[in-house]
């Protein structure tokens, strides 16, 4: 068979460079090994691109693949940063980045009964190979529930509450493990959410979510106020949003730092 | 230029009939005429079929898009209805559906201060022409609020609740306005939602809902209550689904009724 | 501590029975055993649901978690079957009803160089205990690739293709592998999709795709074809919707049997 | 009645600036005045947010709503930009910002029968007033078609294509009209989509998008390339998706300029 025409390593003259080429809404297993020897399996929504030079036409996209299936049951943070630098070399390219939506469960105990079951969040892995350098963000997405000051205030019994949704992007110089994100976003909401509530849970719940209202305001900055106290963070961004219990609407806040 | 070939038209031998074949996800204008005479503009998201018999290799699909079209600017009930009877006759089948899902718009006052804003819900118009009958079904999905009669009964202050969505369809002899489901639903809930609210209509809104707590369960009952004395109907489900304060996955429940 | 009030277990006066009750979008981490004995790990999202008799007020929505937790490291279609026993049991209700929609992965080889990658699909299991009986579904949802005749037909050179979503449910005595339903259902397009395909793969599923025309009608008949062949099966539903390559709307085509 | 606490008022002592707080998700009906005197009703995907400063605890949220409410009938560009000062100046904040996401159709002909229908594409303003100056941006979403170069060089026949999904933002001086922006990346493709095409046009779109193939790197150089003769454009960002009918994944490129 004669070889076939290679038309993606044709010379383009239209000079205009390509930032990312890749593929996107990559679904794929992924086993996660954790720095103190645990593991579980997950599953991630993958994006994965390189940058294309200005006088080249196009990348190879079976690569990217290739490459993810390569290490997919031995991921880690720093699994992810060698992604990143392995495409951006087996591609040629100047730049790589890799980024993994994965599904994250967390064993969660209800707060009287300790009964136990797992619970969902979303975390993120975004590494970018650049040159010789490499940068690193982890991104948390869950849900927790919010009381608002305002309606406790000024109603004369209770106050309405809702679920709100929180996600939140940090870059650091040494990836920061997600359940110690997740813990620091829960203790600044009005409640946590459970997967599993007994009658005396959910009396528990209730009133301290009655004692701790937080507007989406309060939300974002009590997370901002802890995480000033994170060493070794050099940005972050968060978004609080209000699946609010008394509008079709939602109500948002966003706090950024250096990001 | 010589005929192109008809390949839809061809003779089919697996002996297949098709129950429906057609459009969807068709965004399609249209204009709402009311029956006191008013009118309105909004959008659909649209599915039109026909059956294909058993020995017919296809339908022809641009027709559903010139049908709908030659008729956006004038759609009300009797309209969809005809809609489905065009469909049946141009396209030669034996059933024709129609089934348009609209944002739907409803000037929404505050309950003590008389703000007035929009509040949004989707209203879906289904007809079904098949030999010479028809048949007719209208939907209304909205957001309510519902507090949880247990986290009150057993909490000292306070009591979670939440923001749920509630979608009801009913089959009449005679269609239904959809202003008339959403109220009837929006007066079983703890309490309405509203686009716009002061603090005095936030605070009439918490204890309204605190006032009057209801379960996913009784929220379909409350429903189903209230549709048993409305004349005209041949069949009902009702669907509420609670977006949980307290978890991150729903509560859920359902009643149907001959549907 | 006195004893909590039990607010769902209070008797309700309103006549409405409750078809389903309980909860969704209910995400959660499973082992899947299959027959042969090997096993993976996958992420449900689950709906369980039990009827509620006209004089109970309401459900134990913790139970469905306490349940599905008890067996999430141990699921098959047998334990899905099981636990929808065990719900209408511990639960006191007349019908119960389990739905898990899993991601489902499959180790695909390129057609020609034999690359291997994971595809994903999307799998369902619903399992209902009414009485005692029981009653069980499998649905698998795919992409296939899927090439116009007509355009072909019509066309000097070319024919516009482009990526179709198939769903399909059967209804059996005995369960049936998803596997064999994925193959059934690629057979019937005009090509499968692969997660991994070089140049000459390319060229083979172009080329194959060219010569294996399907109309959306075609596509749902191929699969009927196949299906009546299959022994076991006592109904079943085929959708399929085409992202139609040359317009921004789809074309969807359904056929049913005993479903 | 004595008057209700102010809890949004109070003084902030966490020392937390916030950038965005206000409302999102809010869907309203708009009637956008073109700048030739025509003019047409669509439905908006709003948010709107101000920053509130280090002291203040919140912002008060039915104030967006009245704001939008008072102009939606006569939205425009300009319209959006005085909307972002009003909210500014309202709510006594350094920056407000306004992101409308319509629904825009445009009439489409066929190109060989001149047949006419409604194409849908989504259109989003975005409006930032801070201090005395403002920002604003437009971006189209919208399908189109695209057929492989690589496909149609190897195989002996046909050639793989699909629906691609490009986005758009261009940041200028004087706001840029979408329609210009919907041509410009149109005619960058294999070919556009229609929302009603017979035989003739059938035969026309498919032979066009086989003799005009682009890579997904290519969609997005050609939309670059003429971007560049726009005069007026402070900055742009350019993103394409593939829903690859050889795949489950999408192919994607971005490139961006000053943006």
């Amino acid at each position: 068979m004669p070889a076939l025409p290679d038309t993606q390593s044709e010379r383009d003259t239209r000079h205009v460079p390509i930032r990312h080429a890749g593929v996107s809404a990559l679904r794929y297993p992924l086993v996660i090994h954790r720095a103190d020897g645990t593991s579980f399996a997950t599953i991630a929504d993958a994006t994965m691109t390189v940058s294309v030079g200005a006088t080249e036409r196009g990348t190879h996209m079976s690569r990217f693949v290739e490459a993810l299936h390569a290490v997919h049951d031995q991921m880690s943070e720093d699994q992810v940063l060698a992604l990143a630098r392995t495409l951006r070399t087996k591609l040629k390219a100047d730049a790589a980045s890799v980024d993994l939506q994965m599904t994250w469960f967390v064993l969660k105990t209800a707060p009287i009964t300790g009964g136990q079951a797992f619970m969902d969040y979303k975390v993120s892995w975004s590494a970018i190979a650049e040159g010789r350098t490499t940068a690193f963000r982890t991104t948390v997405i869950l849900g927790v529930a919010t009381l608002c000051p305002c309606s406790r205030a000024i109603a004369e019994r209770g106050a309405h509450n809702q679920r709100g949704m929180v996600t939140l992007t940090v870059a650091a110089k040494k990836p920061v493990a997600a359940e110690s994100l997740i813990q620091l976003i829960e203790d600044s909401a009005s409640c946590a959410l459970y997967p599993l509530l007994k009658r005396p849970d959910e009396k528990f719940v209730t009133e301290k979510a009655y004692d701790s209202p937080v507007f989406v305001e309060d939300l974002v900055r009590n997370i901002a106020v802890r995480l000033r106290q994170h060493r070794g963070l050099t940005g972050f961004r968060i978004e609080a949003e209000n699946l609010e219990s008394i509008h079709q609407h939602n109500a948002v806040a966003i706090v950024t730092h250096n990001l």
